[in-house]
């Protein structure tokens, strides 16, 4: 008898891949309490400690330990609740082994379904295991599931994680732009936030939907799809000051120059080749003191505005939620080598349906931020973006408190035995 | 007839002084609804515009125009709605002129209360212009109303608008903890965050509410009243890495060498004396990396941190809108040069009453912590510290929100007819 045609129900591995997000977890929990309606077909759910490391590691997290009030905590909790981790399976050709590996674990662990929840990479992954599964004799549904702050998976309108983010964004700067708004007569004229977007301006061009009229913060948006223009870009802010008596400006971590080089690279090093400590919010901030002479204030919030579970979007965490719910649904109807998707029907009002895509399709393709999303100026967004965004970030869903802290998942973590030697090569 | 005679009602002089806070508009939310409650006594109230600048300018906003709906939105508006200053009275014998000026627009407005929301000096200014005005004939009854995020007052047990900051950095500093656990496997492990407080570790402090048990972050507080000993921090940075997986650190803006350099400065500066652009943050997790390798992450929230009303402490709303209210209470007794404060009266279940002090002695005064605040090994806080902080972030008071982001207050700012002639000093 083979492996495959064992009777009863196989068990499911999932793992969380790259950076984690607000509202990865709730994808976690539509995985494990959909997992857990279907005890005939799926048995244990096992969770990658820190990834897909846990599979090569064989660090499998029995997740039936989780009491269900746990499970449904991962709802609201920010983070990676297994782990996550920044670690690419080498191409097949060159790291056959991992592969192999991975399908030896899972076949130890009658794990017939892998789902992933990550990005492009992890969704090109996800497809290799599924093709060489067939061909090690141990056929394993794989389906992925969309997660990125960045906005860049294909085929989805939209990456769980990302609506988050851009709430954040949006709440912080119209907060910071009354703060300064109300100081700027005696004191602080500008104010700068960085905000993460390496390649694309999704997150930075979300920050303006706080601007709703003439006057609102931000007034300047740095997208790394625009050369910085230093002139153009003074004179704005100038411009602004003049009118509205202060300047908040929202920049992206992958402003860049004409050329390709990043404004925070040109701010990391001086004149002498020395590595500068600061980001590209207070290289910016810098430019406009010694251009201007105005009195600026810049923050980073980094990791804060991704982690920022507390101003989750309510819409984000529906759709997390249901990509991880989705995932087991195709799983169990038979489909593979998947990820289900967000498919927008309508903007007034929002609807959407999930979607399915190969992950051929997904694998390794970054949807850029539409050049239509950028206003002639190149530093602030169009009417056609707002209409894309405004949706994402509907709805709070606030975790609950205790103590005036809120209260996240803690989970016990308990590894299944291990059946095989130990891997030493992550 | 003499001024102090007039018969009916007088005016109130409201103003807003210093860095604004979250809820620093609720204070004046509690003066304007209380003075409305009280039109046989108070007949206008006027806002400075930009704070005490608008009383030398007679810039003096009419809050009559503003519906009772636009007033009671201040509650929940962070910043300050009617504007802010950094501007400093000078001393009574460099600049008699500045206080005459007050007395004069004061008399010609018939403003006969005059209420200001800010910090030490803000007090001092009200204290002199109650003395001044007797001499002047034409007494006004001068209140401070206590708020600054510092946390700093004298003879307060806490000052409105610490409260809400607190909230912000123990919620950020455990959500982005978080974040850092479930990567540190494979990439992050070391998280920097930097935290207001150019004086006092009060803020710093209260970020360690987060940590309820061992392996919590954050796991080192860097505070002001310590002095930074490079070692004993990168010892305690390498123990937590291998201890938990990863270290998370909240640092002081204040923090500082043995001789008083803050860190930031010695950030500031390279070799060459060429001004670097980072705060303390990114110097911190620059030293961790050169000296560990390991790899990092930092946030600067700056002014996120105070303008942050989504998250704010609904305690610290209540309290500020509480000082606002009795202030005027005070002005109606026939209290003056005196300022409401927060009494404690018990720790389990928290109670607390609205306490007086007379501005001369909280005048210019800073409130340092309290050395047993912090634990032995310089870097924590003690059972002590927690005790105080932890009533001060209690409840969540959400604002409204509308397609997904916060309404806050938009006042229509109408200025009063002026009487005198144009002040051109400031």
């Amino acid at each position: 008898m083979s492996d495959t045609s064992q009777p009863g129900p196989g068990n499911l591995f999932y793992a969380q891949s790259g950076g984690v997000t607000a509202v990865i977890n709730a994808s976690a929990c539509g995985v494990i309490e959909t997992a857990r309606q279907h005890p005939d077909r799926i048995g244990k759910v096992y969770a990658g400690r820190n990834g897909i490391i846990g599979a090569l590691r064989e660090e499998l997290i029995d997740t039936s330990h989780e009491s269900d009030s746990s499970i449904a905590a991962l709802r609201h909790t920010p983070s990676g609740a297994f782990g996550s981790c920044r670690y690419k399976l080498k191409s097949y050709t060159e790291n056959q082994t991992e592969y192999d590996r991975l399908i030896e674990v899972f076949r130890a662990h009658d794990i017939r379904y892998f789902l992933y929840n990550g990005g492009g990479d992890s969704q090109d992954t996800a497809n290799k295991v599924s093709q060489l599964s067939v061909k090690r004799g141990f056929p394993i549904t794989c389906i992925g599931i969309p997660k990125t702050v960045d906005n860049d998976l294909p085929l989805t309108d939209n990456c769980p994680g990302f609506g988050s983010v851009a709430k954040y964004v949006a709440v912080s700067i119209r907060e910071a732009g009354l703060d300064v708004a109300s100081m700027c007569e005696s004191s602080t004229k500008v104010f700068v936030m960085e905000v993460m977007g390496r390649h694309a301006g999704w997150i930075a061009g979300a920050a303006g939907l706080a601007a709703e009229k003439e006057g609102d913060a931000p007034h300047i948006i740095l997208f790394p799809e625009v050369a910085f223009d230093r002139q153009r870009f003074l004179k704005k802010v100038e411009r602004c000051v003049k009118k509205f008596g202060y300047c908040a400006i929202v920049v992206s971590e992958g402003a860049r120059y004409e050329d390709g080089r990043f404004l925070a690279d040109a701010g990391g090093k001086d004149a002498f080749g020395h590595t500068q400590l600061g980001g590209v919010a207070p290289f910016i901030a810098n430019m406009i003191r010694e251009a201007l002479g105005y009195k600026y204030h810049w923050a980073v919030s980094d990791y804060l505005q991704r982690a920022a579970r507390h101003i989750a979007s309510a819409m984000d965490v529906e759709q997390a939620y249901a990509m991880g719910k989705a995932a087991v649904d195709f799983a169990l109807s038979g489909k593979n080598a998947v990820m289900p998707t967000i498919e927008r029907v309508s903007n007034a009002p929002y609807q959407w349906r999930v979607g399915e895509a190969a992950l051929s399709d997904v694998a390794n393709v970054e949807k850029p931020m539409p050049a239509s999303f950028i206003a002639d100026d190149g530093m602030s967004i169009t009417a056609e973006a707002r209409e894309y965004f405004l949706p994402l970030i509907q709805g709070e869903d606030y975790p609950p408190y205790v103590d005036g802290l809120p209260q996240y998942a803690s989970l016990q973590h308990r590894l299944t035995e291990k059946q095989l030697p130990d891997w030493l090569e992550v």
